[in-house]
């Protein structure tokens, strides 16, 4: 099944990709990988802002994570790249905005995780690290950056 | 000299490689590098936790971040990988959980960066970033990531 | 244009490069791609240490992301790197040291993202994640690290 497909059978609509907040581009491809920059979370268009054990409960910082997970997919797409390429998710970097007593961040992280074995299936299994952060750009609850291999086309 | 041969010499016991606390896998292989998911400090079994700065001292951090040093070794090991292949420790991520005023995050993250080059001599010798953080996951004290470069195999 | 020529051309002039603070070195070329470690801002020789939104201004917070860029070009050239084999500056991360309510570390990252651009042109245009941070080095108010694609030589 094409990702595309996989993507309609769970019912997944990806969101517009959001311009670069800055002076950078969304991804870079080099020597097989794309790099993909730092995802904010939006849903329905809008950021999710708020710290996570204070006024963003886990399951919306899992939401917000997805949807990181769901604009790097997006912005991979934007860049150019057919999603039936993707060789594998080789990394993600989560970074959750929480308080300083904070200590889930793999739980919300796991949103951004299960995402991409839900949409590539073994090729989605990924490395990964997760931290807590004091604040993020724009406010935004979660951010998450990404190294993913391609075949070569 | 073996790198297990080295191991015993230098009197370490790896880690029992610890399970992925999440939705991810401990060890990714893509392009010749190893990219392994951030390492919790682990010592007897039992989780580093705290603040360093606060109710951890310089040298119990930097005793955290050899322990997730050893658990990356351990990580490449459980991954099937020779420790005899690795080529170079190409990059560290060290992210130390810290009080605001805390500046000694380098000291901290000299545990891990000590060990490799101790374990793999010239090879170990990498480029790091070392940050603070306010919180990790379960409440470590230190966090690390690495970047593997393996000969072919 | 020589990469030297335009950085005599921006009126540029490259600092020292720093020694690492630690056990880790400046540059490991891997693969095509040399990783930097994460550098701090020397602007004349003074660290620029404080917490944007705190006693760093937005403008000095920019200043400094600039001089951390400045000294990933520094440590290149250091490490024996012609700059002119540059191929892409692939990716870079940014720690801002900053409050817990400062919301604009993408404007103080593109200190250093518009450096790479008026330097290495199209070449510079990179992937980036920006993040806040409670503490850094030293004190540090920005730290950078950067993966750089080089030409084969």
């Amino acid at each position: 099944m094409s990702i595309e497909s996989r993507l309609d059978e769970l019912g997944i609509v990806l969101p517009a990709a959001a311009a670069p907040v800055a002076s950078y581009t969304p991804v870079v491809v080099e020597g097989g990988l794309a790099y993909v920059s730092g995802q904010l979370p939006f849903v329905d268009g809008a950021l999710v802002t708020g710290r996570v054990g204070d006024d963003v409960s886990l399951e919306d910082g899992q939401a917000a994570a997805r949807a990181c997970g769901l604009m790097i997919i997006a912005q991979l797409k934007a860049a150019g790249i057919d999603l039936n390429n993707v060789k594998r998710v080789v990394k993600l970097g989560a970074f959750v905005c929480c308080t300083p007593n904070y200590t889930d961040q793999p739980k919300v992280a796991n949103g951004a995780s299960d995402l991409m074995q839900d949409v590539f299936g073994e090729a989605g299994v990924h490395a990964r690290a997760a931290v807590g952060v004091p604040a993020l750009p724009l406010g935004a609850a979660v951010e998450v950056d990404a190294i993913i291999a391609l075949n070569p086309t």
